[in-house]
């Protein structure tokens, strides 16, 4: 019988994985949010200095796992496996950081949920004794994102009410067996969940049964309730997905209101104009990354349940009249 | 320190578990291939009654875990993970399979390295007692692949003689701790290497110096040499790639020549005019799930090395003017 196994879908990492080191760096918009001093590093402009948005996204990736790699102090030598995905057609943000950085490259693709597979992966390569250090990212650009998902910027497209704003940003994070705070002590991976939605503007409606079914499970796997943690943090759900989340899970007898956050409404301020709030598989990356980290290391939340969500849609699913698969993958972060 | 890790970059599975079972689907041209008696199901033609290459891709891919799982005898309820990937922008196939099955899913993008990178982590879940069963699969579409990365069959364009043709299929495995022959003892994971190829019709050039990088790394973190296989087989190198391999293996000192196939070489016979072989994710997945598993069963392989190679470029990466980089994964299938 698998002995780190809870119930349906949850991992029970006995090893306890640290996240030794983060690193985030974020667009312009984003240092203008109310989480601007938790970010490493603020860009001036979008384009980085390079000749395309997917290029100056494949730079923020790489340098956010540069600075990760630096701040844990672990040499270049020692880390052993590099997991990373992005929103970007064949993950070229990923791949083409990880010919740059040169670790072993394993790349995968969760959507906005990718910095929880990522983590959930990378925990339990370190959980299993298959590793001591590796390194996980993921990222995501306004202007790649728009222009590959929806319309390209220069046409204009007025945005509805239910669209979320793609950051600009990454967020990396070494874990490594090394004993010290916060720790990485359970994974709940997802299913995927669709529930008819198929408006590719309205993310967080699609995405939050995903959610929802991710933390029940969670929940019945552990043992343990919304009381739990200091905080359950949704991905990127913002403000018409969470609101949804909250009341499907209160019909399933979880009230979660007390201590329930999401990305995708922490990002940005109501005057920034971005509607519904933010998205983007960096996200959920820079917010945990950044803030949550940094506020774990304080002691000012040491129980945190981060679900991450992702829309698995593709501009051809959506042309050939699909509706919206979506996932979300649970990691339990705590100091002990 | 790690205790499952030997060298550098590969993943000693002492729990060593187990193939239980295969499935394998396959496109019309492909079941006039000399492999044709090895595959559970050759299809009459492409589409597959359905209304687009998309979604008979995706059907394919579902039918063939439906398959492995059927051939496992393990309960679907006991079935804990599903991972797969393919090489549609979004990996759609996966994820949309993955709606229909129900199983927990993680999705991974290797390009045509993924059946390998699958069957790693999935071996590495088991391994771990993360879980006793979990299913891996991959799949590509000869129609779906040509209008995403070159141009649409429509157009009728003249194919050069380094062109590969991508494989129409899916192969899917049961990786389990049930102990039975084969297992999946190790797994080397590679790194991204690009040697400066650029002509998205000469995959094999641009991926071989990939697999050879993976495949030095595995014996000298194993300390195996390539007598110790039975047959060490690469991705989708086909006629150009797998030369090359082979004479830069001898510049480093490793002649492989005695017991070197390539899955590209195996798919079609030379009068079906595919010019340099095949390739695609299901040409290693087809080969290994197929071909490679029964024969292992008979015993006529006993000690193979698996070298799935892909090549993580994107449309968009070669408008910009980027060249290939390229990834092999490497997982010894033996029986003990």
């Amino acid at each position: 019988m698998a002995t780190k196994k809870l119930g349906l879908q949850t991992l029970k990492l006995e090893n306890t994985p640290s996240i030794i080191s983060t690193a985030t760096i974020v667009g312009p918009k984003e240092g203008e949010g109310p989480l601007a001093k938790y970010f490493d590093l603020i860009l001036a402009n979008s384009i980085y200095g390079e000749k395309s948005w997917e290029k100056a996204e494949k730079k923020i990736l790489k340098e956010a796992v540069e600075m990760a790699v630096k701040k844990s102090h672990v040499p270049n030598s020692d880390i052993e496996f590099f997991l990373a995905g992005d929103l970007l057609n064949q993950i070229i943000s990923a791949s083409f950081a990880a010919r740059e950085l040169g670790f072993p490259f394993l790349g995968l693709y969760g959507a906005c949920s990718t910095i929880a597979e990522s983590m959930g992966i990378g925990a339990m390569m370190v959980d299993g004794g298959f590793a001591d250090n590796v390194v996980v990212a993921t990222s995501s650009h306004f202007c790649t994102a728009e222009r590959q998902f929806r319309m390209p910027l220069e046409s204009g497209n007025q945005r509805p009410p239910t669209a979320q704003w793609t950051v600009t940003g990454a967020g990396a994070a070494v874990i490594s067996s090394k004993p010290q705070n916060p720790r990485i002590t359970h994974v709940t991976f997802g299913r995927v969940i669709d529930m008819g939605s198929s408006d590719a503007n309205d993310m967080g409606t699609a995405m939050a049964p995903a959610a929802v079914d991710t933390i029940v499970r969670h929940f019945e796997d552990t043992g343990r309730s919304p009381e739990y943690y200091d905080l359950i943090l949704t991905g990127d759900l913002a403000s018409y997905g969470k609101d949804i989340a909250e009341e499907l899970l209160k019909q399933k007898g979880y009230n979660i209101s007390q201590n329930y956050s999401d990305c995708g409404m922490m990002m940005f301020r109501p005057d920034q104009d971005v509607h519904a709030g933010a998205s983007g598989c960096a996200c959920a990356a820079t917010v945990t990354c950044g803030y949550i980290y940094k506020e774990m290391l304080k002691k000012t939340f040491n129980k945190i349940l981060l679900v991450a969500t992702g829309a698995l849609l593709s501009t051809t699913s959506t042309q050939q009249g699909e509706t919206i698969p979506c996932i979300a993958h649970a990691v339990s972060i705590e100091n002990l």
